[in-house]
């Protein structure tokens, strides 16, 4: 293993254990928030270590485009570039191909597309996608695939699927094993059970550091992605971590871990801060919303972090109004945390023994307690 | 004396000390970083701190207008509210009001204007700006002024600075004196000598804890300024701080300094920062500017900010170029460490006797060096 990974505790189908890369130890579970151009937006990085993250994720598409793999090369690597000295895993690109780009076209070759920052035409291809994670220096790398998107019959899914699978063998290839250092295949087959089992045998026999499940959270609602991976996570090698991409709320987190997921990463906690709206123990609360104007109390009692030590409600309702860059730093910082202290959680339950009482409570605080209703502002 | 301030040194007519305020010691020369609206822009309370800034400015326009100062002082004053323990000087909105609100209505009594956020309409008087400063929990208090338009006829000067000596009797009623918060009077008279001269007269023989000089940074250019604060400085009380409102770039402030003023605030370093404009000893530079695309080097060697010690140019272009919120975020704390740092070489040099030759070196610095030209992105 190019990246070992120890199991120190299971409860069920959850685990919990750490995985020992180039830039560091990830204690699994793990959320890995996104840092998308070389920065996690509205933080520094000494704040996002603060929040207790341990690894974060750049994305392939925006890096190759803006300011391009090779500058960052040039300049000593993402990890100098954006001096976060932690692990960091990138993807393939594939899935903002497909969401951002314009003028896609799709082959057994790769992907060629125009940026949709100004028109310039680009190609991906799995080999290409490995050659610009070797050059960001990803600790961890994951394979080019095609995010099958939702829905599609299972004739789309299974060629959709094939395709990425003769994609991950050739990422495979492509890729410079080294000490410390993860390629990770990712599983397709969209909603149909016996093409997540051919994907999973197809990545196992070309044998991967670390096994993703891609095309989820992608629209089909949490029930439909638990299902996915009630039948899928069994067929991954026990040893090996396993990752759901794009993933996700706070309950769809706790659920996967349950089923067996170690790591995550997902924009909804950064993406909300900006747009004012915080997670709590208590659910999520718009701060934009009238209620909180006169609100001396802290954002949510306990929380480690600078939004609810140092100030009111009544001050981050405050800074939303008045558009204050101010408002975004704080509850990203704060949203951050949360799911940090999530993921803490998590980890010390399945130490415990007890992480079927610690999702049962967490559900009934975040879902039963009066908030503030609605999103209006 | 309400507000204690020790003169430890002088160089000329510069001289360097400390102002002892209820929340803490202020080292002059200073410079104020503007905190508009309860936060300053893109900064923690923390990270201001950091820069070396004693005192932050707060702006009572914004703040009686949002979110109110009858909030502020339920929520326990300003200095909870935005979660800063220092020294803050509230202005007494006039200003803005003149520059920001809209339908406004000039009287001996006060102003009435309409708000530029919703219209609703509001009441300024020399009373009302006082206790609005004392809701806020002020370390140093502003009398209500008018800022006299830049260019102003004689008489119009005339009749405005004397409305404003009006006003600041009735400001100098309104406020309670208590040890630790002071009240400041500003001498108006745009640039007559003897209108200037009246307005510290009448300042002078109502009595106040510090002397603002006010109608200056309105356009009248770096000559004329200075050229007023020529023959005003030597007008006013020598055992009194003397603040030059809303100044400015560095070398208007070494000016300035050299003149006998001892507190300034500017919205340059702040607003500068957020539009990619960075303060060096080497000069401005625009970090849009293609050519830190591919720069390895820090901002500025040798300087103790974040955005200087951990990252390069070409980061800082890229977050720019990308419109990512880190990138205001580190420019402002550059530039408020740079002003910082400028306070820090202005109070040493005066203490060494070599504040003449320290603005020499500066100015030779600052303009000969090669940078980045224009403006142009």
């Amino acid at each position: 293993m190019h990246v070992p990974f120890t199991i120190k505790a299971k409860d069920k189908l959850a685990r919990t254990g750490a995985l020992h890369t180039a830039h560091g130890i990830i204690r699994t579970p793990a959320f890995m928030p996104v840092g998308t151009a070389a920065t996690v937006k509205a933080m520094t990085p000494e704040a996002v270590k603060s929040t207790g993250a341990d690894i974060i994720l750049g994305n392939t598409y925006h890096l190759m485009l803006r300011p391009t793999a090779e500058r960052i090369a040039k300049l000593g690597g993402l990890h100098k570039f954006m001096h976060w000295d932690g692990p960091i895993l990138t993807d393939s690109g594939g899935f903002q191909v497909m969401s951002l780009a314009k003028l896609r076209t799709l082959s057994e070759h790769g992907v060629t597309f125009q940026s949709h920052l100004d028109g310039a035409t680009y190609e991906l291809t799995p080999e290409r996608a490995i050659e610009i994670q070797h050059l960001l220096g990803s600790d961890i790398t994951m394979v080019l695939d095609e995010c099958t998107p939702y829905p599609a019959t299972k004739e789309q899914a299974a060629n959709s699927m094939r395709l990425s699978m003769r994609w991950a063998e050739r990422s495979k290839q492509a890729f410079t094993p080294r000490k410390g250092y993860a390629l990770f295949g990712i599983v397709q087959g969209s909603i149909y059970p016996e093409l997540r089992e051919e994907s999973c045998d197809a990545l196992k026999s070309i044998g991967f550091d670390g096994y993703a499940i891609g095309g989820l959270a992608v629209g089909e609602g949490q029930e439909a992605m638990l299902s996915v991976l009630d039948y899928t996570v069994p067929l991954l090698p026990v040893g090996s971590p396993r990752y759901l991409m794009g993933v996700g709320k706070p309950d769809d987190i706790i659920g996967a871990v349950m089923r067996g997921i170690d790591m995550f990463d997902c924009v909804i906690p950064t993406r909300a801060g900006r747009f004012a709206r915080a997670y709590t123990d208590e659910g999520e609360r718009n701060m934009r919303n009238a209620q909180y104007a006169d609100d001396a109390a802290p954002l949510q009692a306990g929380c480690p972090c600078p939004a609810c030590t140092h100030y009111s409600r009544a001050y981050l309702h405050h800074l939303f109004k008045a558009e204050e860059m101010l408002g975004p730093m704080l509850l990203t910082w704060h949203n951050l945390t949360f799911y940090q202290q999530l993921m803490q959680g998590l980890r010390d339950a399945i130490t415990g023994g007890r992480l079927q009482a610690f999702a049962q409570e967490f559900f009934v605080r975040y879902h039963t307690q009066s908030c503030d209703g609605d999103d209006k502002s």
